[in-house]
């Protein structure tokens, strides 16, 4: 059986490259993704991907992901992460696993980034690898899907 | 004269019969909606209703049926209930009573949900009778407005 | 079979009609307990009402109507409903549902009166709509409870 | 020198065998004082007890065992013990030692359960161990005043 | 015109000259009410008073002294001051002055004695000068009726 | 023995009459003095009086009167009540009782204005009665020092 | 050199002049734009602006504008200033100064329009002047930036 | 059968009879240890016990006791009560029940002790009556375990 | 007409130019306030100025300026804005207009800088603009008074 | 250059396997070490561990492996996450990157989990993937190092 | 070099050796100040100092120390510690260290003084020593100096 | 009379001089404590100290000290300060006063350290002036002991 991924990223994400590069370092989401799609290729999963500055859109983007059209799902909901109670609901109602993912080490940084509403719903979370984030998120899912990395 | 009403479902109802039925229960919400207005119709009631995700899209929905293209607005604001206050700021401005309706007793659930931001600006608040709780935000609507029931 | 529902009135809700009128209209509680009475008598429903200003015999009041002498219960615990957890422990107690009315939207009023104590516990909540709103959960019952409106 | 104590329960408790009886147990109250009754008689120790859903009821009951009638209190104010200055007043004013007593376990319980407005004035707290809890409590304030178990 | 005032004692006032009398002093309630009613009649204005352990016959009061027996209240609610809504409500729709007395200075003693429910809907408050408390409170409400002292 | 009391009043009370007069009412706080100061000077008893903007000369004022200057002093700190901890420290250095006083009922207006953090210091409130507060102020001083009125 | 600046107005700001006129006035968002489009012209500045009910999209229009095509922003987020993250991350990494700007004086306002999450990453605030505001929020960024008014 | 019991003391115990006796009582923990051990000797109860100023250390004593080294533990954790998740963990996963056992009533004390982090996954909890409340504490172990006192 | 205006500095900003630098810029107060009478004598406007350390002395500012010696005030209270009650209430109490300045942006500095106690009293706020922020409140009150810049 | 990494386990981490299975899983943590251990060495990386129940314990193994015995820590302090600010200056101190892991989804479970007084002070974090989360953050730091999977 | 030190005392401190002698002593201020500039001069260090009921007079004195006039303050601002962001603002400017010295361990005393909002921009603390603390901060200052003692 | 000191250190100060050096210097404990050692000879004041990462075991230190081996104990808890209610209760018990010391200024830092829960309990607080700390506190013991420095 394949295995098929969906990561979804969230507000300002489509700045990464270019927004506070000492923060988030210098490649693109695009290259980013591209990595990330290759990495699991090469493990014959295939992974889907996109982008949206819009809550009603992500939250739309996993519900059609979590109703089946993939067995996990990445989520770097970004600033979402602390207040987006919609895209929770979105979360808790999808019939697969969401490993919540964040290229910073969101404890570090500002109080108002130390609490994630989405992650109670998640199965788990992986954050402060900077890109990395993506592909240990994907690993992290295929163990927990019974595939192997 | 007719009465004319609107419906307006926020993020995540458009998910039900599907998600999480153990809370929300089976029937979808077209199901719902085209059940609530044949209860209209049977009393001369006119109801329009929307679904969105959006958060800015609902703003808009309700600037339009509350500039008077309805008398009265039927609000499940989903998850936004809790922090929309662009919703709240919308709602405050509509020129027609608004009544908040949830499917689900929200008092009863997590935390976060117990505080609506937009309670304050409705006219009253229907919750915990599940898909019922339409027909009786709707019955509401029309005894305020001087209709009938 | 016929059903029998109990309307209970908490503290100060006997001044209904001279305390407040601005807030509260000018009908006495006898006057709507009376009209609500006839609504359930032309559904063919037993509608039996008390009122009390003491925390304890309201409690009492829960015990026996959730006994099985009601088949369910309006309840307007007045400003009980902010601090008595002796009321909620009733209701919690109760065999039949119990839906929380209060004639004014208290989400608009005062910040103490935004915390129902009570509301956990019960089937849903109902309020914002006057007198009417006794008459809308007595509906929404009716309706819990497999009977016609 | 016979001792004499006094064991006042609050609302809600004369349900017992009935409501929650998951939490609660199956035994009545009446069948559990008989029993207490009982282990005081078995030691020479008389013990009056009362039950009341009123607030004041139970602040009078205290004054009058408080005032010499009895030689210890046992108290088990049910959800008055979590906000009941009324009732802490008459305790603090009490010449007698009182023990604060519970079924439950009122830390593993609701939020709300976790503090006793009460505790602070009296000697000392049983609470967990079902039916068991007054016998245990009487035995504590007879160990205090000397007497025997 | 003869002015008339009613005089709210609240729970455990009933005890006053035996419990705490280093708080509270030794004076008994009844005496503390003749003295009070002594010094009213001097003036021509006649005192009623009462005192009650029940938050819900307080409200009682309230409501037969605020409907025009009285034409001002003093209230002395004790421990209710600090959590009763109910008698606040009262107080709220009370047609005549109503002043919050308190024997001793609520803010010298323990932190839930600091917050009255019950002041913000009152005309003025006096506390702090032990049985005199009640004199002064009667003087303040004369001269708010413009009587005279 | 001729009683000598000291009556201090605080920041913006020099613009009484002037400033917001459907708070504070239309009397100048020279008028209201003169007023005190004969109903003092008829009782035999002296009253001084001071007002002053400054936190620290109010600090001052009260050592210096406490100091044996005045047997009591009626304090009113204007909204430095809210937060002078350095106020709050000379009145606890006073060897004299201090009365806080005020105008309006502080407890129906801004949250701020709910805490005094002089009160726990003082040996009583009066509050509520307009000019009149500083007339009761001085009585209850004049009762507690064993003076007449 | 020409500056050119972007002025993005947020959810309800289209509703001016029928959204409640009481506390934002009776001109039009569109006649407001065009006084300060004309203004900027006057002093040889190009001022592009936008309206947007969604999040997302104007996190979209802070990157385009951010990136270059304007030198300077005048944000008007509406209630997304009280809540939106993901406006905050826009203009975080935004390459031009943002002045938050506001009709109204939020601080006199509801409590949750005190504390805005996007202001700590803004260069300055103006508000409370109406639509004068937009003015000088441009002003104030020419100043910065070394042009003229 | 056999029950065997085991009593974990924790930091600060072992200075009892020295550390505040006016608090503590004047008798070491050895003597009311070698007391508690005679009381379940006669009631053919072996109880060992143990004590350690080392939060992990307890929790190793804990996981021993709870593996079926004895049927019941009571636990005086001494200050980690109200702060170590640790021995709660250690609590939560033994496999006999635990009883939270304090020499003084914490409620009557500090703010800090007034909760316990432990209490929620206890059986129940005894404190307040000095020494006697180890033996109460095993009283009502043994009465759970279905033993006789 | 000619309009008069008032600038009052509080506390510490007679160090500007000396005091951290980096933060509020090298301008000593002098000139800054030179800068900003210049401006207004271009336009017709006598603008007059004072700087205190003190609270008080602030307070009787206020009230001199704001009992009609100047149209409108320039309020930069430095740290007093974040506690200082005294000032709010004497600009409560003024008759003419006062805009709340700042040179720095408070948001985005320490916590306590966050909350200004006399903004919800003020007409406005200007900040984050350094010395210019005088000059853009100084127009915006002009703007206001109906004057021209 | 060989690897080194060092995986440090908390408290009641010794009891998996056989603390509630449910929700930490029925491996051993000899096993589960085991696992990682031969993961490691399949990549050529040497992997040491410790598990401790005891605080200071775990600080002095930090300070060993943060002082150059590893290049990378595995951390997983269990209970002492949510408390010990002496573990998280071990950490803080330490010159090699911390990961810190959990097996179970902390924020999905009680408030106490869900904030790490660690978690600011390492690179990463990774939790809720059961037995797995080690593997995972062994790659994650692999990764971060410049090792390989 | 001569080393010369300033001592700046607060509100209240002017009382000492009369105030609440159990809190801080019998010795006066002039006799305390007397010993620490003797036990300066006997080391070669010129101490002066001053003392003000001002808060407004404080922060003046430390511009002027802070301007150079002295190498050190020794800072007791009394109950100002506790409030007075306008001192804390002036200590962060002073180009000189500043010690924070109480007489009394603040941390032992009432609540609101167990925060100081000018320790954080302090060299560092000294409390708890009575009048000694005065010349343990002047040794303090005097080491982190370079001086001897 | 010689007099005998105990110094003890908590976790990670056995890595000073090698942790984070910008906070706390480059000497190592031993050097500090040697010197601080040879200051006490210097006097004839024989300093003993001990350092522990074991919460525990500083309590057994304290318990040990405190019972007469010293007359007086100066106390760096490091961490603990701001958790450690068993520390706090071992100083409480402790027959000797303690004085709490930290190289660093606590103010300045993190939140988290901003509170000591053992201060309370100390004789009082020397904290900011590095490895001078420990040089102060124990001049600071020895002038309460009466000895001199």
């Amino acid at each position: 059986m394949t295995v098929s991924l969906f990561i979804l990223n969230g507000p300002n994400l489509d700045q990464l490259g270019t927004r506070e590069p000492e923060v988030y370092g210098t490649a693109t989401l695009d290259e980013i993704m591209a990595e990330v799609v290759t990495y699991g290729a090469d493990r014959g999963v295939t992974i889907d991907h996109a982008q949206s500055s819009l809550e009603g859109e992500m939250v739309d983007h996993i519900h059609r992901a979590g109703r089946g059209e993939a067995q996990g799902i990445v989520l770097n909901a970004g600033a979402y992460s602390h207040y987006s109670y919609a895209i929770r609901d979105a979360v808790a109602g999808a019939a697969v696993p969401v490993v919540e993912t964040h290229l910073s080490n969101l404890a570090a940084r500002e109080e108002f980034r130390h609490t994630s509403v989405i992650a109670p719903v998640c199965l788990g979370v992986v954050a402060g690898f900077g890109a990395d984030s993506y592909r240990i998120a994907v690993d992290a899912l295929l163990h927990h899907l019974g595939g192997a990395s």
